[in-house]
């Protein structure tokens, strides 16, 4: 599996602003800007289709519902990303949602902002195939998550916590090449997710994910895991994960949009193997992420 | 004292953009804005002058430590600030500097981003002169702000909390006015702040404001305060404040560059009285703040 993609990145690349193409950038005066007030979806595009096209555009409403940001049109929004889907065979569709420009000083919000839609397709980026066959190096963040229900879950722009996890010095500790992801603990100690991915940890022949009521983003490649695990004859549940869960872990696996499922090969000195349970997830999603169905 | 302004709301509204007059707007690349990976400043300026300037200046150069940010020139921004608030009679400058447009994708920077420099002048907002005499209401906030020592006492672009916070039914208890802020404590159970303010309490002839070790914005108005204090008689000092301290308080204060210190009157339903600690810091910092001196 090469996920390469086709066409240059320069071709590829594309921002709508509000619909139409971005050349003079966005308003100074953006709350989206100024307050992080607004939603993102980074939508994996293979063969023309945006996958999960539909699941990315609920937890994007849902999102609007939470910050009572006014619901964009659904229908105009999904066909803006099915038309720059369309004309690559591989890319990433950045999909940001902000409250608009400020229409008064201040963090209150008056109601009347009109929300700003930019549209960002990206080439796939380079990617090395072993990451899904042999597995990841991951690391465990020094920097653990303020928890906040109001926001959790959501793929808010506040994203400081996670811009500060990867800035953190990434040791080799077994000698090989560094770690890809994160993997963050909450305030109160509770396992969260890698810094751009949701995180699996496999006991016997049971699936774990952490419950992201008090912070984290609930991706949609977590939701299709948890929704397809019982068809690949494998049980999967959502609960509260400590550092001693991670510890007895007999596989554990990474997913968000674009990368599918990676098995984990070590945390941090902890060298792990990608096992049965995370492969048969793996091939049970296969043809749903490399022939996606547009529906 | 009455701080409107001399000038039109149009006359003193001005953006500046990496120094220049932002017509066209910023980069929809910003990571300030995919991220709200920067920092802000609001300078509150009269008669000409930045008040409290070099704090302002010291607190973004820390935050620009903190989260890796190059370091913009001090000198070129404290000479930009000045020549702005040199033509106003009372306006107010935010200042904003992000990490700039990114250079790849994904939360990690790559180092070699080239700072945002965005800097507003707005007109000071209509104030009611009754606010800084008789005192406001305050409510408190049912949202509670995540814990992060990373990103406390920082004033950065992610701000999402504060949004909620002034988003939250304002019922007025006492049937009266609304209330003008929301005090915040914090996921375990600390008081923090208001969500665009510092909090003081007084007990006795001593004044206590919470520590900002864990979450909050270290403000410049409660730094005055602090370093103030003791040649205005007053004892402060900051520490751990739970609920049941904001129960005995005699006296409540609220401190932003802007407003100075403002009495609260009441919190929820239970009445305060500006009382003369807060009455003997407002007095000693008056000069400052109405004359204040450009050192």
């Amino acid at each position: 599996v090469n996920p390469a993609p086709t066409q240059s990145a320069a071709a590829s690349e594309l921002v709508l602003l509000n619909g139409q193409p971005a050349g003079a950038g966005i308003s100074c005066w953006d709350r989206g800007l100024h307050y992080g007030d607004g939603l993102f979806e980074t939508i994996a595009c293979k063969r023309g289709v945006a996958r999960l096209l539909n699941w990315h555009l609920e937890r994007l409403s849902l999102g609007c519902e939470r910050l009572r940001i006014p619901l964009p049109n659904l229908s105009e929004l999904r066909d803006e990303v099915r038309l720059l889907a369309r004309s690559a065979d591989s890319a990433i569709i950045k999909l940001m949602l902000t409250r608009g420009p400020a229409t008064a000083r201040g963090y209150a919000p008056t109601g009347s902002e009109k929300p700003t839609r930019i549209t960002f397709r990206q080439a796939w980026p380079p990617e090395d195939p072993a990451a899904r066959q042999d597995g990841v190096r991951v690391r465990i963040a020094t920097l653990r998550l303020g928890e906040n229900p109001a926001l959790a879950g959501l793929k808010h722009l506040n994203r400081l916590e996670q811009v500060l996890a990867k800035m953190e010095p990434n040791d080799t500790p077994l000698g090989g090449e560094p770690a890809v992801e994160s993997l963050l603990f909450s305030s109160s100690g509770r396992l969260v997710s890698g810094s751009m991915s949701n995180v699996f940890i496999v006991r016997g022949s049971r699936v774990k994910t952490p419950r992201l009521d008090m912070c984290g983003v609930a991706g949609v490649m977590r939701r299709l895991v948890l929704s397809e695990a019982l068809r690949a004859g494998v049980a999967a549940e959502e609960c509260i994960l400590r550092p001693q869960d991670l510890g007895v872990a007999d596989e554990i696996f990474l997913t968000n949009a674009r990368i599918g499922i990676w098995p984990v090969r070590a945390v941090d000195s902890r060298p792990l193997s990608p096992g049965p349970v995370t492969r048969r997830l793996q091939q049970h999603l296969a043809p749903m992420l490399e022939e996606p169905s547009d529906a």
